[in-house]
């Protein structure tokens, strides 16, 4: 059975678990302060082009989330997010549970536009009434989104320029950055991210690492006492150079980059291959994640080799379904499914 | 000028000024631990036909919202309600500030169906991801709902039962409830609602005492050491009896339902008044709100002498408004409205 | 049987009460937007020499302390008092709810030094994990507080240079402020209190209010959005102006004053007289609360025609307990408590 | 520089690394729903003599701790523990940030009795104001203390019985588990633990692992939904399999228990060593951690070669500091702090 029903079915890239192994007989600080949460932080600032840049490493998405949100915001202010956002439909109400609300605006593949994001907030700055509703001082996007698809760089710059007009901040969930990145459609770099947004962050454990995300705040205001937040939020791991080591293995000679890309050609390829047998696609993605059509029979047939994640019943036996390939999808296994899609 | 903007622009009903003076001499146990509150508890429960109730007052309705769902939800449990509702657009996000998510279906005229509620419910039943979702434990409706419409008896009772199979809790607010009673349109009693919720308010700033709102809890799980969540959450008034004396005079001799039905026959009258005009309402409402659309030459009209609220632009200086009578709505003042009306 | 058990078991001053009746004829604006408010506000700013003070009207003590302290502190931020203080023992942990810690220092007669808070501060400010402790940013006090003592000029000036020395934000809890500055001991005024804190309130609950309290914000910092804060924590009255009508009264010709001073001095005259029986304090208040101890046979005594309220066993029968006298003690209510010591 | 600072500055025990490095190839399920944890999960049940345990594994402590407590207390209920807990002093507010008070209880030796919990369980019971104060609902405890004390079992059994009486829950922190446990002071089993608990944690990050803890639930009322909770606070992460193989390598063939005892037993030895040369233990400590008073002289002299920890300023140059051994502490590290100590 060959997995693409997720990114996060494996541990990690050899030369990070190598990292790992290497660093088992030193000793270092705690709770992030050591030499190689410096060294990862450094490695990534070198992509930033933003010499003001923090750079701090937690355990996972949902918690950079909930920490970045909880730092930045006033109880009574709100996120602006897609309807599909993930912490509006994955993380369990973990957003609210630290009290605020999101402000949920229909998507289009995923994403919102800079139009509906000034409606938004023009309605707040006109509102008669602003002491009965939220103040929306937030942007949550995904990139890539929960269906793998991109915003362009026109798309992020208008959306940040409403941010800046509506003194809002801009907040990037790169869980799968590195397929998003490695995207023949992506046309921004990680310098684009640090100069449109407030805060992102480069996504790790999907991304080629046992666990374990950088965020990279901009903003000054969001810099301080920063690390209160993730220790009270639980997003302080001891042991903080397991986080560094791995950030600076993926950034040693453009790895990160690398996997992303292979990946995501990967995912193209079986793109190409469901087109080619007229398999509809369900959401037209260009990164990692495949969404695509499939009628009971190939769902059967399929499902013999590999493990694809149900999306949703689309009727008469019809089901969206995902595959998604990773940094540790091979040749072979990209290979197996090509010729499943071409049996089908 | 005569105001129909909203139904809280003035004071109380005399009945209830008379009782808060005769009470003003005498001395009071505190923090509703008084022989009014227990008298007003008494004269509600004697409409409930459930010996079991507790009835709590409350100084208002935002605080009642989150009260009750503070005491009721573990934290990864959420509250469907319309995305009209309340608790979802005019409380600046004070259930999301204590923690729990609000879950909000469309809405048709202000309200939800059943059929919507199980879907909702079945989501979670059958969901393979429990843990990365919240989990919905409340159902919030309004009677009458933001715009004044009304909840049959067959749909609520439709709704109760959806929430029954579902172990979820059915709240109900009723800040506006004695006009929803007072409607020709309504066919359920208080009994009625004791009968089919966990809990229901009735709502006393809105119909005719100074503030105030009887919270009544139903189900007996949602009773358990409820004073504490009322003092946690700043809803214990020190001199609670201010409260429990104003529901006793609203409940002496019916006249809470009286208020309600006087207001609301006036708001019919302005419908009637507006059809045979032939202006179009906004929503359909049997109760003290009506929505109508204006043209801008009829906003103008009737601005010189009334107040009213606006609602929605419709476009092409056309406006939905809102006219509001109360229970403190005077026949001089209903008849003034109904001769502006006939001249624009 | 004669109350003194709390100050709070009566309605109002009739001065308030007359304002309330002749008030409820007339239409105002919604949720504290009136010309009432505006004109309370005023009253109170006149006495502040502090023209850039904001004044917002709350319904409860509770409530203004956790909505306050929701508005001023960020997540990992928390507040210093006494552990005596209302905040830490009497409000259902309703700070925490709404997410801080309150670091509690050990009180002298209910009071909390500038030494002890420096020290607390510095502590902070010299710590080396700061990330893993909470951020000492507020400074809580009551004036007078629970045991009815009161801080001096000079203490309070020394606590407030040392809250700007660290950056913290001094607020003081004033349920029982006329008491206090009715009391031959206070050295202050409400202009002192504005120049030497940032945020305090002037009870009206327990000072010949209904209901009610007066919060100043003379630090603008905490201005911002602050009605947010209001309406998010359940706080906002929509008929707004039955706060500030009450304050308008309380406030015209110096009666709120007179009221504390002439209630205080009746506490003052049980004081003696307790003395001159030989009737050890409890706890040495020059305010509306005294403190005694009484034997088993005193209290049996007492209790027959009075009401008072137990504080702390003392082992051997002995208890201390509380008198409190109100603005609405009379002479005559002083009198036959006066002769009643006599005869214990 | 040999590190006795503390006892999570090295990665893990081979057994841990080999069990990770061949797990690399792998695939696996999502989010802990493994055959990896389910393992680890069956081997910790095999200790307990408890059936109905359900055994979580999270990212770190204090996670595990606010995660708990969110998922058993409602919002009025409280925490006892004692005043140098480590949720207390050194989460960063975690517990107050997620909604709840800590009841902090004067600590003798990092302890807290029956006596003082009963008392104040007491206090709540028999209080005529129980809505105006917290409801102490569950006692937390740390074993080993975080001054490396141990409860006896008589001293827990006094404990759990308490909590029992009162409906209380008591959760034990056991982020040094294995050097408690493998202490020859210890009278007591993880069985023993699950018998007398409501929930404990088997500390990892401390003892031998990457990072990781091991909960345990075993009082039924506490288990459900629990996965909700995790998830909600961050603690859930993507690819489990990594704490659950963690924790396998460390219960195979009793790994976990051997290194406690061995870690322990090095440093009896400097407990011994210190007290020939006459250098007074601060507090008397059986386990890993040693905490000693050590002249200026003495702390320079050992600062050459060794860190240590701070912990308090005794005056007159002298000073309490901290020396812990590890899992990972070799018996050549141990022998030169063993000299050095002979030495100074």
């Amino acid at each position: 059975m060959i997995r693409f029903n997720n990114d996060y079915n494996r541990g990690a890239h050899p030369a990070v678990l190598e990292a790992l192994n290497a660093a088992n007989t030193q000793n270092y600080g705690g709770y992030g302060l050591d030499e190689r949460c410096a060294a990862a932080a450094k490695s990534i600032q070198m992509h930033l082009n933003c010499p003001g840049a923090a750079v701090h490493f937690l355990v996972g998405g949902t918690q950079v989330n909930f920490t970045v949100i909880a730092a930045a915001l006033r109880p009574w202010q709100s996120v602006i997010a897609a309807d599909t956002g993930h912490i509006h439909v994955h993380e369990t109400g973990a957003v609210e549970h630290i009290g605020h609300k999101i402000q949920a605006l229909p998507h289009t593949d995923g994403k919102i536009s800079a139009a509906q994001i000034k409606a938004e907030a023009e309605l707040y700055r006109t509102s008669g009434i602003k002491e009965h509703i939220t103040h929306p001082k937030m942007v949550y996007l995904s990139y890539p989104t929960e269906f793998g698809t991109l915003y362009s760089k026109e798309e992020l710059t208008a959306i940040s320029a409403v941010c800046k007009e509506y003194g809002m901040y801009l907040f990037i969930d790169g869980a799968r950055l590195a397929y998003g990145l490695g995207s023949p459609k992506a046309d921004i770099t990680l310098a684009d991210l640090a100069a449109l947004t407030d805060a992102f962050y480069i996504g790790g454990t999907k991304c080629g690492a046992l666990f374990g995300e950088a965020l990279v705040l901009t903003n000054p205001a969001l810099q301080e006492d920063f690390r209160s937040s993730i220790k009270q939020n639980g997003g302080m791991l001891a042991k903080g150079w397991l986080l560094g080591l791995q950030f600076e293995a993926l950034f040693k000679d453009g790895l990160y980059f690398e996997l992303g890309k292979k990946a995501t050609a990967y995912a193209l390829e079986f793109k190409a291959a469901f087109e080619k047998r007229g398999i509809p696609a369900y959401i037209e993605s260009f990164t990692n994640q495949q969404f695509v059509i499939l009628t009971a029979e190939q769902q059967a047939a399929l499902a013999k080799d590999f493990t694809f994640e149900f999306e949703a019943d689309l009727g008469g036996g019809k089901a969206a379904v995902r595959f998604c390939t990773a940094w540790s999808t091979s040749r072979e296994e990209a290979d197996k499914l090509l010729a499943a899609i071409e049996r089908i």
